[in-house]
């Protein structure tokens, strides 16, 4: 701790109590961190339970000048909310409850800590449910920080799509709310949308009010094995430039169904996979399967298998559930380092062409699993944590996916944000005058540069680094 | 005009030579206002050709401290471009072309100064198509500005879901891109949505990339009349929580109807009736029609009439599109104000029959047309110009419609924008704490205030003022 925290700890421990951490063993536990960067633990964590703490927070963190991170479940890969400078950690697990369901309206409101598991739990008996599905059971807070998705946006959309308004305390403890309850406005800035994927580094999100589904009638799921990577994803850009409103739409490379073959006990063709879901009436789900059939028999396809029986279903996805654990199986002790480039479907083959060339050269184990239908992949690399040279090299590949990506319009990432990896990327990206812009945007509402420090870019351009490890 | 006008016009008038225009004769046929505002020429236009120009201008008046509006087809409904102070008018009409579209990616990269009908002309041999459709022939610049959507956003989303990509000129002159060609990002701040709806107060945008989709194979259309807008009404919310992907729902209540069967020669029976329209496969929209039409029949709907062909389909919308000119044309010498809030659909049946009890105490004719899948309503009030009190009747019906959408957390516009007319609901709408946060951002992007001044809301808090006039 320093002055600063010292001086906040004496202002606001007595009111928080058990829920003020400064106990070493303690703090350990929020040394969160999914991914493959360095696992920081905090200085200071505090839990608070309503907006109104929140708010006395932000307030005092801003008299004190004492940096600001939140917190959820800690899932985020790319270090999003790692502690880097001495402050303290928002971690928002106990405001965690569904306010309230509209049934009528398809909608709900949240606080940020629920998580999307915890979510649809209690949805279960509104006939609505929340879609999207990072890997882990994130929060919705943390999914509406780094603008999450999962494997059915190519049909329900993002986080992006989602958040249909927010409550935000600013770095001086202003409340503040964004958007409504309609599902489209006019009325001006879109801080909604700025707030979403802003990644904690402009206020802090206490209430969400989030577009729901309806359950489906119907699902029907299974899977189609093709030679080639190219006649998968020709299927896929067939599939959606007839408009057929695919659930998921997800694509495994012959590695990743090697590690699947091992881990989960199974017998597939070890050959690009795709794995297709729907939802619907009956007659629509199967009018959509028999459209979906005819384009990849077309382009090679076999082993077309779907069914809507629960227990099958699963079977059938088994592979596509268990891609991470197994490609972490696939080497004991491993760590799985996932990148996320994101490119429009037309050159979707070629990334993963170039994909596999550059893994290949590399010499790593690194199998892929795609969102086919909205153009994101991930190559996930099965890395030994004592082997730097490995990290190096793999850290090369991605800078190549991430450069092809760039070249042909795509972006440096789909789904898992910005956080400290990939800072220089969105430089590339964006390109300087637009992350000036957003330099301006955050000195203009968090002028002390507080929240989230480090994140998405470097306050100063000149000691921007991205940060592989 | 004034001296930096002047200083403004000595340097750039060579350069541009015919395309500035400081003539009053020509400068007369810019005060375009297709609303119920004020008609304002402004002192000087000028018609860019390239981003460079653009980039150009706004470097020059900069320099010179001229205020800056950006002119597309000035169909626009609350004043949005509408020269209030002493300054350049950017017409975009010369940048008019559509730079690429690339059909394998369902996207194209346009001018702003494209219409939607010009662009839609030439995606024709494509087989896809640009959907959205505000009632006038705007220009995707417009169109951006104000987060238009139309009668098939239910369906096909907003220019927020449409719009991929930007390039921006700022107000010093920066050329910025935002977005990319992905369908999905989380690379940084979303400057995308932060100008889409910006209504030209942050910069100006050169160049777009736009989602398109595919024209549907098959398009079913037709209208179900109902005793009640209640029954219309939970026609549509069933239809929408049944996961119904409907192109089209839209409602005309019965004095609408009445105006369309005077202006067409029609004669439809004089209730609420939904004009409804399906896209997709035969199978898929069979299957939607036989869902919607169980639906409205349990509902009390009668007089279903469907029809595949384009003949009969124009037939049956006939009503639908000619709603506005007809509500014109009820009265002689008259000007239609249509008003724009947005509810959740679960209140749209209070809604309207709230608007409906107001229009009838304030002694208005105002048929309401609304695009009800989204909760999108306008009442069309059809006054005379030259009797200034009806328009304060008509004003304070708006305000009520207004303050009863915000009651139940909806919004005082889907889809018109700010302007100067809503400003104050502005603040009612999201609170003084956002619409200061929007303020910041205005000035950290545009210091001097120059862009589109007095729009969206007063840089000064205090004189903002809503004008219906």
């Amino acid at each position: 701790m320093n002055v600063a925290l010292e001086a906040l700890t004496a202002e606001l421990a007595p009111q928080f109590g058990e829920r003020w951490i400064t106990n070493p063993s303690r703090l350990e536990t929020f040394a969160y961190a999914e991914g493959h960067h360095a696992k920081l633990i905090p200085a200071l964590v505090v839990q608070p339970e309503t907006t109104e703490e929140v708010c006395i927070l932000m307030a005092a963190t801003h008299r004190h000048g004492v940096p600001v991170v939140a917190l959820g479940a800690g899932t985020s890969l790319e270090g999003n909310a790692s502690p880097v400078e001495l402050g303290l950690t928002v971690d928002f697990s106990r405001m965690d409850r569904v306010l309230e369901v509209s049934a009528e309206d398809m909608l709900c409101v949240v606080q940020p800590g629920v998580t999307r598991v915890a979510l649809n739990t209690e949805l279960r008996t509104t006939g609505l449910f929340f879609p999207l599905d990072p890997g882990a059971n994130a929060t919705i807070g943390g999914m509406i920080a780094t603008r999450a998705s999962g494997t059915n946006a190519v049909r329900y959309g993002t986080m992006r799509e989602t958040v249909l308004a927010l409550k935000v305390v600013l770095p001086d403890g202003t409340l503040i709310q964004t958007g409504s309850r309609a599902r489209k406005s006019a009325a001006g800035y879109d801080l909604t949308h700025l707030f979403t994927g802003s990644e904690g580094t402009l206020g802090l999100v206490v209430e969400a009010t989030l577009r729901l589904h309806g359950i489906p009638e119907h699902v029907l799921a299974g899977s189609f094995t093709f030679d080639t990577i190219e006649g998968a994803v020709s299927t896929v850009i067939n599939t959606i430039q007839l408009g057929v409103a695919v659930a998921r739409m997800e694509l495994l490379d012959p590695a990743a169904i090697r590690a699947c073959n091992v881990y989960s006990h199974l017998d597939l063709p070890e050959l690009p996979t795709l794995f297709i879901e729907l939802h619907g009436s009956e007659a629509i789900i199967e009018d959509q399967r028999a459209t979906i059939e005819a384009i990849g028999r077309d382009l090679g396809g076999r082993d077309f298998a779907m069914s809507t029986d629960a227990d099958e279903r699963n079977r059938l996805f088994r592979a596509r559930h268990d891609a991470l654990p197994a490609a972490r199986a696939s080497r004991p002790g491993a760590v799985v380092w996932s990148t996320d480039v994101c490119v429009p479907i037309s050159r979707l083959t070629d990334a993963i062409a170039g994909a596999h060339a550059a893994i290949e050269e590399a010499g790593l184990t690194a199998p892929i699993v795609g969102h086919v239908g909205d153009g994101n992949f991930h190559v996930l690399f099965v890395l030994d944590p004592a082997k730097p040279e490995e990290w190096e090299r793999a850290g090369r590949v991605n800078d190549s996916l991430v450069n092809h990506a760039l070249s042909v319009d795509g972006t440096c990432t789909g789904e898992h944000g910005i956080g400290l990896g990939k800072r220089q990327a969105l430089v590339r990206e964006h390109g300087d005058a637009a992350v000036d812009l957003m330099r301006t945007i955050k000195r203009a509402i968090d002028p002390d540069g507080r929240l989230n420090p480090g994140k998405v870019f470097e306050l100063t351009p000149a000691t921007a680094k991205d940060d592989h490890g």
